[in-house]
């Protein structure tokens, strides 16, 4: 079964990794069990060349763990188009919630981290799924909930009222 | 449900990577989806520094994930005392067959990589759940099914045999 993800959507520098930062540890205090999810649009090294992880994905190996005493790193294939629900149902199940960052193209419910300072139109419309701002615009889609920038308690409340 | 976990098991440099390297290849081309396991026992950083699931992991996330366009690297806390299994179980059910390395005092079907050159007694006893030697040493627990240091294309058959 697949924990409620909520996607944090937003302008490059618009501050949403510092924003769910400040988020987790306020949903920690409220007893969730907390996973994240981040896009990387980038091409990213996920593992290390030379790592046994490595040379077993190398291999060929769908999914190559490495496990110490107290964390484990799990690299593994993902589709073209994976997106946070169907992830978090594969592998995020033992979390209460699940913070996504970064995939504004995928379904599930969103909230905006938008700064007047940037000057831009919100990357999402409530069409796409947007159930709330973060954002020093009061005048941006007024019939949403809106947060402050610093608002990280307001947020945690608002996705446990969310969560089913 | 967990897929069927084989331990590869052996003293330092006895080859036990390079085997289970050219084990996957073996196994993919007998139909199977494969995962590995292993066990670091040294204090590896598992993410880098600074990078976003760092920083998600750092502010108390249980679990990070990372995701680029054909790969995603998760970063979860483990138990003291995970082993192979548990891990299948919990993160590795898309696969057909997992390889573990270095968990010798796990439960599980053991596979011990035992070099002559290297002059050591195994590493593992049949009552701790060997199954068959990977070796050049025909006299060490002749009950057992032996497979030459190269032959991974019989040990994958035999592990195929043994997968329920």
């Amino acid at each position: 079964m697949s924990p409620p993800v909520f996607i944090f959507v937003g302008h490059s520098n618009a501050g949403k990794t510092t924003f769910v930062e400040k988020l987790i540890p306020e949903l920690i205090r409220r007893g969730q069990r907390v996973a994240t999810i981040k896009h990387a649009h980038h091409r990213l090294e996920l593992d290390t060349e030379g790592k046994d992880s490595w040379r077993h994905k190398q291999a060929g190996a769908a999914m190559s763990m490495l496990v110490t005493s107290s964390a484990l790193q799990l690299v593994a294939d993902a589709g073209e188009r994976a997106e946070p629900r169907e992830l978090a149902g594969r592998f995020l199940g033992e979390s209460d919630l699940v913070l996504a960052e970064g995939f504004s193209q995928a379904p599930g419910p969103k909230i905006e981290v938008l700064r007047r300072a940037q000057g831009k139109a919100p990357r999402c419309a409530i069409a796409d799924g947007l159930i709330a701002l973060i954002t020093d615009c009061p005048e941006i889609y007024p019939e949403l909930p809106h947060f402050d920038l610093e608002d990280a308690a307001g947020v945690a409340g608002f996705l446990l009222c969310q969560a089913p």
